[in-house]
């Protein structure tokens, strides 16, 4: 045990690390720059990559120097408080173990922030590296298996609105999550454990709770809007050019705060955002008749990009230079989208210039028509297109279902039957066909189990974020009204991004708001934000 | 020894060729894509990669799977005509050893063709194998660290036209070029082992036959145009939309035959082709005011990426699948820029259509203008600004000083003065600063020594592939004033594209044209040329 071994572990570490940003870029390149007949190529490469990064991540080595290094500490892989398995159990008010490790005068450094950072890498490393080990390389690969003939089933399923031809390799992915939930010591809690890997330290329980309340709340403000007589104006944008959005997005982007001298912009079909450290790839789509998709799937994806260009890049490869999950991921692009561009503040700076930019195109369009078409709501059968008032039912209604599925409450086969009740339950819709209902999405395709509840998290989050910024500064959005978001930043910078990996999900929301999370924020955000349009 | 082996083998080659693919890929991202400050970011991964790029071109299996192999046959890796190290030495006549293998029966196939291919990529696959197992690690590295210092001391020392600071890195760069070729076994012929590296099977001595015979006829040429009082009009081409400039090398390009559904052309600082096999990314530049510049790099790189594109997919990965070498390479580069796209049935075609997207542009330009500026030859001190002409003046300058270095007939320290009285000799100009003599190119400073002549070589094998073509088909030209270049093509195709590293450099040609490489073609074309031009 010495300071060697870590940095020897912290080397090993980003070796899998700067592995996975190659395969990320490869993936970057696939979706914007891949010649069409190229893709064959491409999957040899992906492969050869994976493979790579998988023995880069399994290097037996790092299981070595870890338990090394948690003798050194006086802990074991077992212990209940440093186990991933049992992370969900621990109370929401026990500070995580990198708080509690009393600094040990023998290991690597004798300032105790030095030793809580490193107690940080040892605990996430541990985490990542029994989850790549525990797994047994025929079951990787006969998941990876089953992922592919379950893409293409379902993407043929969907077209033929055929779920009983897709119902079999949902079967098999559920039986296939809860044997991964096995294999890492979750047997009894494999819904837990299908959470907890995207949002560290979230459970079925906690995101019942939280869902509950959201959904009481949020059920009436929805049909109060739908009963409104306000509606936005359709068709009103009409012929924006591509290169002038693009400067216009350019000029959004970069004053919330995106660093262009390490990310960029692309078109591809469908936006994300990728990358690390000092190279973020985010990509958009332009439609000439609809700038607003645009210009907000950049502000959304700016927002991931912000958080990942806000990681501290000197602790790259490691737990402390990565980001603390999915929901928090999501609160950062859903705050920035939602919170700060559909408000006034931010539409007093940016209308003159969005008019300057398309004077001929907006000369018909009032101030008024504008803000509404910017925070237009209208239930929709489709997630993906959905407002950001709808969207929340729309998660709670896959929660709900991933949620049964798991506990033997709900069979695949009654699955569409079960989808559209809540649709009709939620959204006051029902799917006239299941290719708008329960085929919709792509996600339980690849088995993606515990990944749908993230998006509502985010959103709490980001509200909830949003409420404590306003407390703290309460002048803020007239920094928006003149384009300036650099304290904005700055705060979620120090709170948020600077703290990679060290806290989960839901002790970081209690750190950096005070309380714990609880949805009142976005049902106020919500009710603030709409009411004054449509009420 | 087994079939089994074999197809074992072939995994490990692709293998490390697909990692070669993703480092081409990263290095084509970093010139086209890559943000301002995240070069650090891609040098990491450049080094990772490279590292893995080496553990698998040196995998031992390799070894022992070749070593089976090659015994089966009843070779071994010292077999005269079997090893790298004395391919230079056989005479031009003699058949490549692929050619003299027998059948064996019990070897993977009984087809004599089959048999024939696998010779081929056992004897490529050990040449490679050798040249990455022979070198200690050290080496390698002390390689690599030189090359850097180098690259910078070059750069500062250009700046400054000061050769005095740059001597030592070149004086060391020789000193291992020496060490390098004795590890591999060819320490009496170290100068050899530079060009072979480049051009398998070519040696000094045959390039010296071959370019004094190209001197004498070429420098009287360059004398009687230099007297000519014909000259292409200066600063003619104004204002050329980028735009524009793109969609009409688009067209031309995609008539050459470059399939852009596996390739593209983005934007670089400098022109290069990247990729093999399903995915070629060439680059260009544009300048407004110089469209001419722009259209000729990116037909020169399409000339490389039809070659890479027409080499066998289904052997990518394995020799069979590899461009020939240097030489061959740019003689594809040279035919379709130059013998294609610099005659008057290219432009018959294509002046219509350049025309038509630069009416304004082109309206006081004369027909006799814009082909005397495709054709434009001007002595000037800069290789990379050389017209066709000169440029084999200045190539074999650089090589008569690197036999000379070589042969120890030279010091580095008196390379400036033997380099301006060279330039004199041939280019009938003396440098007035190092910075524009000794110092202009980047190649030394990595140590790349036997590169320059693939150049020339190029050329000649150019031209004398042009003739032949025209031998064969003497209507062809026919075929460009109709904007079909689908013939050259499907000649190029055959007989050398689909070839792969089936054959070395000269062989090749004399199996493509019926005769040795002589530069009789090279001056023949240049007189027929330029002389109804200048003269």
């Amino acid at each position: 045990m010495s300071a060697d071994s870590y940095e020897r572990l912290v080397a090993k570490l980003k070796r899998a690390h700067y592995l996975s940003t190659v395969a990320g870029l490869l993936g970057w390149d696939e979706q914007v720059n891949l010649p069409p007949d190229s893709a064959d190529q491409r999957a040899e490469q992906l492969a050869l990559l994976a493979e790579l990064q998988h023995a880069a991540a399994a290097d037996p080595e790092i299981g070595t120097l870890l338990t090394e290094l948690e003798s050194g500490l006086g802990i074991s892989p077992a212990d209940p408080l440093e186990n991933a398995k049992d992370r969900g159990r621990s109370s929401q008010a026990t500070p995580t173990p990198s708080l509690t490790v009393e600094p040990v005068c023998h290991l690597i450094s004798d300032k105790p922030a030095v030793q809580a950072d490193r107690a940080v890498v040892m605990r996430e490393a541990r985490r990542d590296y029994d989850r790549v080990v525990k797994l047994p390389a025929e079951f990787v690969a006969e998941k990876a298996r089953l992922s592919s003939a379950a893409y293409h089933a379902w993407a043929a399923a969907k077209g033929k609105s055929d779920f009983v031809a897709f119902a079999p390799f949902l079967e098999k992915h559920l039986a296939l999550a809860k044997q991964e939930a096995a294999y890492l010591g979750w047997a009894d809690r494999a819904y837990d454990y299908a959470i907890d890997k995207h949002d560290p330290g979230m459970t079925a329980a906690k995101l019942t709770g939280l869902f509950t309340e959201l959904k009481t709340g949020l059920v009436p403000l929805v049909r109060r809007i739908a009963e409104s007589p306000v509606r936005a104006k359709n068709g009103i944008f009409k012929g924006f050019p591509v290169e002038a959005q693009r400067a216009f997005l350019r000029d959004v982007t970069e004053r919330l705060g995106f660093n262009y001298r390490r990310g960029r912009i692309d078109v591809s079909l469908h936006p994300f955002c990728e990358g690390s450290g000092a190279d973020i790839r985010m990509t958009t789509r332009f439609d000439a008749d609809n700038p607003l998709d645009s210009l907000f799937s950049s502000i959304h994806e700016t927002g991931h990009g912000l958080y990942e260009q806000g990681l501290p890049l000197a602790a790259q490869g490691t737990p402390l230079g990565q980001n603390a999950g999915m929901g928090v991921h999501e609160s950062q692009s859903r705050l920035w989208e939602n919170q700060v561009s559909r408000s006034r503040a931010f539409w007093k700076f940016f209308e003159p210039r969005f008019r300057e930019r398309f004077p001929a195109q907006l000369a018909a369009v009032s101030s008024d028509d504008l803000y509404l078409a910017v925070n237009e709501v209208a239930p929709t059968l489709i997630r993906v297109d959905s407002d950001e008032v709808h969207y929340n039912l729309h998660i709670l209604l896959r929660f709900e279902l991933e949620r049964r599925l798991f506990a033997g409450e709900l069979e695949v086969r009654d699955l569409p039957a079960a989808w559209n009740a809540l649709s009709q339950e939620l959204l006051g819709l029902t799917p006239p066909a299941d290719s708008q209902g329960v085929l919709q999405d792509v996600h339980w395709s690849g088995g993606a189990f515990g990944y749908f509840p993230s998006y509502c998290l985010g959103n709490m989050i980001a509200a909830q974020l949003w409420a404590t910024a306003l407390k703290t500064y309460p002048d803020i959005e007239d920094d928006f009204a003149r384009g300036d978001f650099s304290r904005l930043l700055g705060w979620l910078r120090t709170g948020i991004h600077r703290q990679g990996r060290r806290y989960e999900t839901l002790e970081l929301v209690r750190r950096v708001t005070g309380e714990e999370l609880t949805p009142k924020y976005l049902l106020r955000y919500l009710e603030e934000r709409y009411a004054p349009l449509y009420l």
